[in-house]
Order: C-alpha cells, then structure tokens, then sequence
C-alpha cells in the first residue's frame, strides 16, 4: 500500500521534497475517527510511547517510595534535549533511589537540539545523563529499586521491567507483542511494532481512562498532568512537544519517537492520536501533528496561530530570506471530523 | 509519477523507514544508461551542480589571475564542513583577490557536521568563512574582481556572475533556465530546477568534456583533477564525497546536494549520475550513489568494500550494539549495465 503523501517542502513555488505518512485517530473504544493510509501495519513507536512505558513507575508505588514530583514525572515520559535542567532532573531521580549516573545503561550522545549542543560542547562532555531517554532509564531504575529487584540489568527484554513494560504495552494496545516484532531501541531497551490504529487506540485510553482498571487510569491520569504541567522537561526549549503542551496545557498531551512518529491525546474530545512517516522525517511529522489537532480541537485564534507555525512552515536561508514552505497537503487538509479514509493515494 | 522505494532502513528484521527517489544515468550524448523512476521532472540539484558553476572561474581566468591552486577550486566546488583547514582555504582565496570575510554574503551557519561542530563550539562563532558554501562564494568573488565587476551584489540572480553561471548550466544541461524554475539557495544565489535526465548528461560531458567547447573541455578537467586530488576540501572529514574520492581518486567525481541529491561522473566510462531522493534524506541518497557507482564501475576488493559500507550500512545505537540497517532495495540492486527503467513502483 500507498501512503499519500501527507507534506511537501516547497521552494520558491515548485515541490523540493515530499513526505509521505499515515495517520490515526481512534476513540477509547478503538473506534477509528481517522485513518490516513496503512494504519494496520505494525511500525516502531520508539520513543512515542514512553508515557505508556512509565505507568509502572506509579503503578508498583515506585514514583511515591521515591517521593517523584512532576518534574521527574515528566522526565520519565521524556525525549529531552540534554539542557542542564534536564540533567539536574534526572540526577536528582537517582538520587532519590540511591543511585546516580553509572546505573544508567541507555548511552551517551551530544544533545540533538542544536543550542543545547553548542552550551554542552562549552561546559564538557555528554553523559548517559544527557541521553534524551535518561529520564525514562531512570524511572525504569526506580521501579527496580522500589520492588527490590536488582537493577543491572534493567535495560534487557526478560528482566521484569521490561516484561511489565510490555504487559502494559499490550494492554493499551490490544496488540500482541511477540518477539518477531521486538527490535532494540536507540537507548538498548526493547522496542515492539505495533499498528498506528492500535497505538491510536492506547492513546485514547491514556487520555482518558476509558476501559482501563482504576488504578492504571489514574497512574495515566498523574503522568499526563505531570507532562502537561511541566512540558519543557518532556523535550526541551523551542521543542515541539513542548511548545505544543504550553499552548494547550492539559487539553493536549503530545509526544515525538524517531523516525517521523507521534502519538497523542486530546482528553476532552476523547480520542487519541498516531501517525508516521514512511521516511522517517521529523519536520514532517510535527507539521502533520499540528494539522490533526487544528483539525479535531476547538481553537482560539493563539492557538491557531501557534499550530500553523508548524502545520504551514516558512523556511528561511542563512540571511534569514524567505526561501520556501512546508506545508501539508490535502490528504490532510480535506479530511473532516468522523471521516475515515484508507487507501488515498496523492 | 510515483518514484519507487529506493532504500529502506531496517530495525532488527523489520522495514522501519522508506526512501523513494529517482536516478538518471546518461552519456555524453544524453544517451539513457539507467533511468529509474522520474527522470523529467524539474528538481533543484542545490549544491550539487556547485562544480558546474564554478566553470567561470577557470574560464575568465580569474583563477589564474589570482593564481589559486588545486585546494582553493576544490573549494570553490565544495560543500565543506567549517573545519579550521576549510576556513583558512577559503581566508586565502579572498586575500588572493584582496578581499576578505565581510565580502562573502552566504550567511554564517554552525557546522553540519557534529565534531566540526563541537570544535568550533569549543573556539568561537561561525562566521560566514564556516558557511559551507563559502569557497563557492569566494570563487564567485575571484570572478567579479578579475573582471573588474562591482561585486557588492555578486549573489543576485541579475549580476553578471549569476548571468554567466546561468548560461553555463543552460549549456551543460541543455535545459531551458526559465524563471519560473528559479529559487532562492540556502546561501541566498539563485538555483534553478533541471531534470535529473539533463543533469546526468552534464555531468557526463563534465566527466569527459565530451560535446564542450575546447576551453570549457579544459575548464570542466582542471576543476574534477582539483576536486578529486583535494577530496578533503570538497566536504571534510568522514563524509561521504571526501571518503569516495580518496577511495577513487580520479575515476570517480562525486557532489552532494541539500533535500537528498547527488551529482557524479565516472569519466572512464563517458558517463555522468543524478540522483534525487522524495523526501530530501541525505543518509538515503548516499546509499543510492554508493550503489549507482558499484554498479558501473569495475571494482577491486578494497573499492567493494568502501562502498559497501554506505550501501549497506549497519546502524548502531549509543551502546554501540547493532540494532538494524540501511539498505538499497531491488529497484537498484537488479538494475544492469545499460538498462533503462522507468516508472518502477515497488
């Protein structure tokens, strides 16, 4: 199958590039509000789900032993950029666990964000702490200390977090997470592939509790607060995610993976969102994001304004000219609430 | 059209991310070698036609004028990565003509490249010198003062510098430069949209002077002996147009582009290479190249290897483990000698 092509890079008036993708939009039940393309193949969520691979840090009592707060909530839903908040952060959750940055097995690299790069390239090193999944390792070590488990090998597919973590994936998600569809993530632990409607679906019921028991809908309930109240620890400064959540606050949770994929959720409305691109390409996916909220959710003239920064991009050259767009394009534009569609081929 | 799915990039055993593009391979005639997917369609090569329009400087003689040597035109061809030996190549150019930094009007932009990056982090500021488009800049300069011309405003598509590198890629290209196929570049000179098929043809008159007046013959040399005995100068260290013509020196003539293009000759066969990939991915279109080039050209072990690893580049995570690969699809691998596909949609 086809994806459309859901955004094109303009230059000048003619298409430089194009970007094609599929999209989710699902209710707590799995009932689809929207598909755009091939939503039934599994694809690797990466770091998209997170928020979902944390619920065990409140569900086992880890994130209260520990005395978490918001901040180290959102932190383990993080792909953060390595500013040195971020690294305080993630410090002071292992400290809250006894540990510190030598328990972390998830690697180091430079910040991804390019100003965080430059003020780290100044002041030293990366460090594991500078890991954008840090937090998440960290809240992965916690529930290893909690239980009382030892914690070296936290990062590996049998050890029982990560066999938690899957048990939680697959609850969300009414996907069977064999081995034939587990790969290893950036940062070592497993990753599964799970359909975009499947991911559409958990998203859902993340944002609103919906067919979930009580307790793991208020451990989502906390942890999308924690995200929503404190976005800049989920990404970083002029991130998206981050941007994203200070301009709707809890009417919107929002999360990037690698390789072009976001999941979402918009609480009031009751849905949830996921989408990928084929290419991988984060400048697409964010813009084909931005366009699924301004689509579903009741705006405000700020909030419009701050979506179409994303969804109808200018781009500019190194003397700051206006040299071209990224915009999407009707596959996304034309596709009304309610409407379900498969198989558009642009 | 839909271009067919050029490289795909696994994790574990699973397609995570797809690239679609096309590829033109012509002879000096503008005779079809291989054609895959859309090869008429306007697409901006970007930096990769920088050598085609560095022509002028060889042939006003303004390189002569200022007696620039091989390092210097590798430059004026290159898209280089702002490290010390670039910026000092460049410095040198503009004293030559009796200019210096405050004449280059691309932009200052960081490094591209990560290490050149933290390195210059560590030392300063980019300045325009670190724009990886200085040393063209600097060959545009040598031009208007070896002919006397005002150069304040040698970057607009009306001075006569941009006049004469219009006219040199009409007459390498064969295609009619109209307007309406005009941009602005990232470093703010014009570029303008050429058919991946016309610009396969150029390279392969570039690669052999094959159809060009004796001058521009002579020219078009100087410039590939310049760019292929000064590899390090074309881009900078571990990448890709650097490595594959230190591996081939003058066999193999190689130029990347912004948004996923690629230009290249391989003049012991009389023939010339353009490449595009959809989405604009520079990991995918090197790939590509990689492969184009394994295709045509006879290989000795050391040479199959060196462009394996970019063909089939196993990809590691911040632990080092291997966790997939990118790889070329069929749509190139069983493409043969002389063969011409179009409209191949895997």
């Amino acid at each position: 199958m086809n994806n459309p092509i859901l955004v094109e890079v303009l230059r000048s008036s003619l298409v430089e590039s194009r970007h094609r993708g599929a999209v989710a939009v699902a209710d707590g039940d799995g009932a689809t509000a929207l598909a755009i393309g091939d939503v039934t193949t599994p694809i690797f969520p990466r770091s998209a789900v997170k928020a979902l691979q944390a619920l065990p840090l409140i569900e086992t009592g880890a994130a209260d032993t520990f005395g978490l707060g918001d901040e180290e909530l959102a932190l383990a839903c993080a792909s953060h950029s390595g500013e040195p908040g971020h690294v305080a952060g993630v410090t002071r959750m292992l400290a809250k666990a006894g540990l510190d940055a030598t328990a972390l097995r998830c690697g180091a690299h430079w910040p991804m964000a390019q100003p965080a790069l430059v003020a780290l390239a100044r002041s030293g090193e990366p460090s594991a702490l500078h890991n954008n999944c840090s937090g998440k390792h960290a809240g992965f070590l916690c529930v290893a200390c909690a239980k009382g488990i030892d914690h070296a090998d936290y990062w590996r597919p049998q050890h029982p977090v990560q066999r938690e973590v899957r048990a939680v994936l697959e609850n969300l998600t009414g996907a069977t997470l064999s081995d034939d569809r587990c790969a290893i993530d950036g940062c070592s632990v497993p990753t599964w592939a799970i359909p975009l409607q499947n991911l559409a679906h958990a998203f859902a019921k993340f944002g609103t509790g919906h067919g979930l028991a009580p307790e793991r809908a208020r451990a989502a309930a906390r942890l999308r607060m924690a995200c929503t109240q404190k976005p800049w620890h989920v990404a970083g400064t002029g991130r998206f995610c981050t941007e994203i959540m200070q301009l709707f606050g809890a009417r919107v949770f929002v999360k990037t993976g690698a390789e072009g994929v976001y999941c979402g959720a918009l609480p009031e409305l009751g849905l949830g969102i996921a989408l990928k691109c084929d290419d991988g390409a984060g400048r697409a996916a964010q813009a084909v994001m931005a366009a699924i909220i301004a689509q579903f959710l009741p705006l405000n003239d700020a909030e419009r304004t701050g979506l179409m920064r994303f969804e109808h991009q200018t781009l500019r050259n190194w003397n700051g000219m206006e040299v071209g767009a990224l915009r999407v394009t009707e596959a996304l534009t034309y596709c009304a609430f309610g409407e379900a569609r498969t198989g558009w081929d642009l």
